[in-house]
């Protein structure tokens, strides 16, 4: 929904549940989906296993476009499902890209969904392709089936090849593995990023993402799942492998800054919360004079009312936005496109008329967008601007599982902190800075990655992958 | 998008365009009928005239659904254009009463778009037929249109049958007309209804029901159409005809309440200051204490801000919205239903935990959502819920243009509010006194229809017309 | 489905059922429609008549397109219903004039379906219009309807008004009405197009354009509706006003020739042996020494078959269809394009190889897709290609109910036969002549209409008429 | 389209396309897949190579409704493709098994499109299960993508690995394979499917199950692939591998008896002519005195036009088919049942009341068709009614290709000739025999299949696989 804004994608949402009390775990799953529909928009999907036979659907689009009461039906009576929400970086012909993957293998079938990126990805499939596999995606998802498949051969359980996969994959990954009986979550040992826990009125099992789809399902928040910590769900029975735990915790601050929900707990703490807190410590470390705080919508809002809480500035409402507007909408001519992101975003006049405007928002990328906004405002009668960005400028590119990505588009990469004010025209522009954007999740007991504000990240990343980064290419090898 | 939700509806936007130098007023439309889409949800449609020769694209479906890139290129590259988008309160078939009304009458061609009730459509509607008319929709805008038609036999332009007609019919209409050659505005003498007037860059003239319309294609907002005002709009000129101005402003009140956009301004006034100024007014008429104060999103969060902003009490975020949620949404099983409400709207615990919450919203129509919203709070551990309600409670149909409609729904009707707030489960329900919401649009220049609230209409509603809102019946007259 | 070739159109089937112990009638017009799909493809309707309350449902598309199982239901459980399926001659925005056309009346609700054209349309629409009459379509159908419910006023019945109407309507017209409690139908004095009636096995009663779709409901064929006759049927009781019998009857000749589907008996003759016995007289006429006869498909195989039984010449079977080339097509390029009719109809060599061969079809219209088949047969070996048409040569526009239209595309009006041979290339080519193509139909009672070869009209179409039918432009009255 | 009716199903069709000087093999693929469609209808695909690169597309549906302008042109100007099209036996989320199949090994890209069974891929499957393979589908043609992988891996070049893998892969296979660089086509040693060989007109290389395929595209035909041949297209070249051939030709005769379209060449022999030849010698075994022949559309069409020039018996036309009955065809009601084969197939009475009808088909499957079919026949005066079939009774599943599947669904099993008969209510029933259905296609070079006549295969068909098919089931392997 964000097709006229220029905003960072994280790159998925998985959920799973096992409850044999439950004869609708699809219609479960397809609940769960909408609430991290936000993690992910381009495609989705759901894995049912009907007493060891897996049915799934899945497809390019919203979880409303792709599901439908037939559908569900047809997913049938199964007990365990997992289901996967994915913002897709790589363009065309996405949906074979869909998760949950489904495979069969020597054992039987294994549906798998997962969140993260590894960094090792490349270099496993080469070993895996120099041994006669073949891939059909382009997913870090096939390659985790591949190794966990080869580990199975060699162990007595899935969720020993589970373990076993552990040790060769690097990298961020939230996993739920569903085999004919069981159902299995695994988190990296850094923990990059959210699972959780909870269970079903009924007794059973669930894990997701965020919080936020527990409660979607009316489903008991229980924990998080901890950095590299197993969880295996059979026989109405769950137990823990905690093998790869005890690393060093490394949670995405982001997650906290933007792509979780507000409503979820993640780590022990708020995500609201985190976000007023951003804008609290915002303000003390760059205090601004100014007659009204105002948030872009609707990711800065959080952080505008911390800003104002903490300031004594006025919170005001300064934009409404057009909650119609969806991903067919046509472009304007050339004329009309100037005003194009008023369609999406208006402004309340009243609210900015003459008066000095802080105006919050969780991050620059491109500045293109920010450069509207703020005209918008000054159109509108401002008589001041002040930009405040609630998470520090991001100056390298993540490899854990979102798409901060090339230093050519991000804004803060080719200029400075001035020159970003200017070309916005803004009379000041501030971030938080990385110290502080640590401490905006108080209650938080993890630890948190900022590489892509820093460029140090808790995991070694091959030279070849931070190359890769950069130039993309698929060059297909002759004959 | 406010299927989950049990509230209101409008039931119209309307638009108008005369642009000679503008080779595209269908995409003008387009844009138009987005930021009115709060307006009508179920039905659109666009008119465009080229050359004298008018085409019309109309179906059901939200204007992304019923428009696309294909489709406006069909409807040509004239200068003058209409818009129209419905909320429907009829049912089956509802494609055949979308609008703009196209009809060929004696003179040529003419659409119509409309938005308003008249109060003696019925009789019309028999004296018409009783003379050999036919109809093919159940709408007002045909019986319009026959009176206008009937009028032009005997007039020597348009705009004189539209200034006759205007003697005929009774009831609220805002109303734009396109002939081979010409663009009128009329309002009706109350001004029931909303309708501005605008100027393109390109110095074209522009109408539409709320001035955010206007903002959507970059037009400068000029001023309302008076009530009883006529604007006529040819060769490049706009002209005004008063005959019908000077009678007793009667503006809907509930537009300011909720109806219309919060960035628009109507009759001189901000909509979003409007909502603020009644959770002002809301405190001062009964002040409570509190630990925060929330909205319901979205509609209760303006008064939500003033109601803190006059008690001092803090303002918090209570709920996230999931904006994924769209009309497609597959309801439950009945073990799911119980949560159902916090797939569309859930609670951040962290806001309402341990205190004593001000909820913050604009009406009750059933009371069954409220019920539910409020348990979500309570459930998060709210000490103490205290609803209040920015506008008095309903307590009559409205016949002027929304589908504020039979008694036995309005709660209001049934109750007294001592009752209301023991079943909905608050420690206190507060309405707005019906004084109070007369001033929230402080800077209005116009006087306000409370019918609803009162039961006192502006002007005579027949019995006939009164009787028939609560016994609606399709009985067909045989042979 | 004709879209790569070059056809004539019929521009209308008709349906109608009045059955009471049937509780699903409208899956019985769906039926029907899908059998009368060949005389219309543009468009289709249902209206079901739900104890005097009326339902419909219509759109642009093909019957499979426009219904399905949802939409049948939300149809209702009547016990009169109404179909119609439709060409479109205008172009764009054709589901407005979609059928069946469903208005109200002084004397309640009524829904009409036509197969025919006025010849006194626009006279009548002027006279309606300078009454105050407004028009929605460009259907002759709505100007009937206006005619009707004048007529209504002064009426005891329905069935009278239509009787009165009668007087005042001029032209070709096989009509369906149904009013709040009875089916009608009426079909014009000359008998132009075809209307039948049933009984069902229930002993309900049905109309339709053709006795293919009384066949498809397993319902009884009675007789044709006599030209001029009147049958209402009511209280499940059928009953005849014959006051229009017996002017001169002038049946289309081209329903035997093309339109009509061989299946169906049309006024006492097969249409199948009409087709064979065209090509016995085609060979009577014109006989030729050739090795094989084969036809086009599948307008030209029966009267194929009649040659080859006629000529003793051995039939064979000289092309395949494809049959699932539709509506969608994508054109392919230029460099592809010369092979285009391959795509949709491709020859069996071996059946024309070495041979000479007579080809047989039903009509030329433009000739370009003639001269794309006789090449086809030339490339596969043909030593000589004979091409006989089982009608004679179009000269004349059809002002009955079919788009036999402009002189200019008509390629019998510029070029005589011997030039139509040569460019199309062919070594002779013979066309029915008009007597023999009277005798066809050897067993039927009716008289027919020829004029679309002869240009002499059973009645007398105004000037005006036929000069619009050359010059059709809508120049819109300003002001 | 035959879902009304009981026919047997062909698994695929198969194209591929080398043209170094065309800008557009996508859409030559896609008009290929067009003539191509009578062999699969249920799901299709194209692969395009552009440069390296491969993009494809694939869905559930017939090739209009899965290609459109849009989606070819994303496809890109590759000068390399490979088309599919299919008829699934599996049922659910059918298009996961779509293809081509894109797969990337150790090598690059690889696109495959297969048409045919394996008779050991369950062996195949397990072994390669035990080194650790995957598997996204169920498709032989991801079991034949991994032997060429495997034996890439030990290759020099593409082609010598799809030659090693021949000696691995057993049963029915005419396959397209598209690297990088090359286009390869290869026929399994026994040749069971057909699979040619044509030229563009600009002299490019294309490959497809059937001649018609070639003549959409305006191609040229040169010859068919030989069983047991491989050829290599690259660098505009094509060469031939020869290694597998010279084994014993078994071509499916029921290519030529029903899944051919009748305008294909295969094998030097016409399918139109070799059905003409199944009629004759089908009277020549079982001469009948009758007064008329007539043919089920469109498959016994052919065969009855050879009937009656063998017999002298003339030939009629009996029915008329619904060209616009389709998939989505609404079932009727109970009453309106008994009449629904009239909905796609009605007699023409003239032609078949009070004569003696030979009835000629290609097939009986389960004989409930032919039941109704006949009883048609008999309510339409048919004195008597002498059912022939241009093929033996299928006693025996198929396990190169088609769904001859149970034992339990055909009729042949179950009851004697008479039996059937009697059961289908006709005066006689006639078969071909097997010594003449192997006589039909007259210049054919080939040796056939006539295993699901005769219970004797061509090549061993492992005890498992023939017990698999009559009890196919999806017994997970726990754990």
């Amino acid at each position: 929904m964000n097709t006229l804004f220029d905003k960072l994608h994280e790159e998925c949402g998985v959920f799973g549940i096992y409850d044999k009390t439950c004869d609708n775990v699809a219609t479960s799953a397809y609940l769960a989906l909408y609430a991290l529909q936000h993690r992910g928009q381009e495609n989705c999907g759901i894995a049912v296993n009907d007493d060891g036979v897996i049915k799934c659907h899945k497809d390019a689009g919203l979880v409303p476009d792709v599901f439908n009461r037939e559908v569900l039906e047809k997913l049938g009576q199964g007990s365990i499902a997992v289901g996967h929400c994915r913002y897709s970086t790589t363009g065309n012909s996405s949906s074979i890209n869909a998760q949950p993957l489904v495979v069969r293998h020597c054992k039987g079938h294994m549906a798998l969904a997962h969140n993260g990126n590894l960094v090792n990805a490349a270099q496993l499939r080469e070993q895996l392709e120099m041994n006669g596999a073949i891939f059909h995606t382009t997913n870090d998802t096939e390659v985790i089936s591949y190794i966990i498949t080869r580990e199975r051969l060699m162990s007595s359980s899935i969720e020993e090849a589970v373990e076993k996969a552990m040790h060769t994959i690097k990298g961020a990954y939230s996993l739920i593995v569903m085999s004919p009986k069981k159902l299995i979550a695994a988190r990296d040992p850094n923990g990059f990023r959210p699972l959780c826990l909870g269970r079903t009125e009924s007794g059973g099992y669930v894990f997701a993402s965020e919080s936020c789809a527990l409660d979607s399902i009316g489903a008991e928040f229980v924990r998080d799942i901890e950095p590299g910590e197993i969880v295996v769900v059979e026989d109405n029975e769950m137990r823990s492998i905690r093998t790869h735990c005890g690393g060093k915790s490394s949670f995405c601050v982001f997650e906290f800054v933007y792509f979780a929900r507000p409503d979820s707990i993640i780590e022990g703490a708020s995500v609201h919360d985190a976000r007023r807190e951003a804008g609290r410590i915002l303000y003390q470390e760059n205090p601004v004079e100014a007659d009204v705080v105002i948030g872009v919508p609707d990711s800065g809002l959080d952080a505008a009312l911390g800003y104002s809480q903490e300031s004594g500035i006025p919170y005001g409402v300064g934009f409404v936005k057009n909650r119609y507007v969806g991903r067919t909408f046509i472009q304007p001519s050339q004329g009309q496109r100037e005003n194009s992101v008023r369609i999406k975003l208006n402004v309340i006049s009243e609210t900015v008329k003459g008066k000095r405007v802080v105006l919050v928002d969780d991050s620059i990328v491109r500045g293109t967008t920010c450069a509207r906004i703020v005209k918008l405002i000054r159109d509108a009668g401002a008589k001041e601007v002040h930009f405040a960005i609630s998470a520090p400028p991001f100056k390298n590119p993540c490899f854990f599982g979102t798409d901060i990505d090339s230093r050519d588009k991000l804004i803060a990469c080719r200029m400075s902190v001035d020159e970003i004010a200017k070309s916005i025209g803004v009379e000041s522009l501030t971030y938080l800075s990385v110290d502080g954007v640590k401490r905006i999740a108080k209650d938080a007991k993890c630890g948190f990655c900022v590489g892509c504000f820093t460029g140090e990240y808790p995991i070694a990343v091959p030279d070849v992958v931070k190359k890769d980064k950069f130039e993309r290419k698929l060059s297909e090898k002759a004959k």
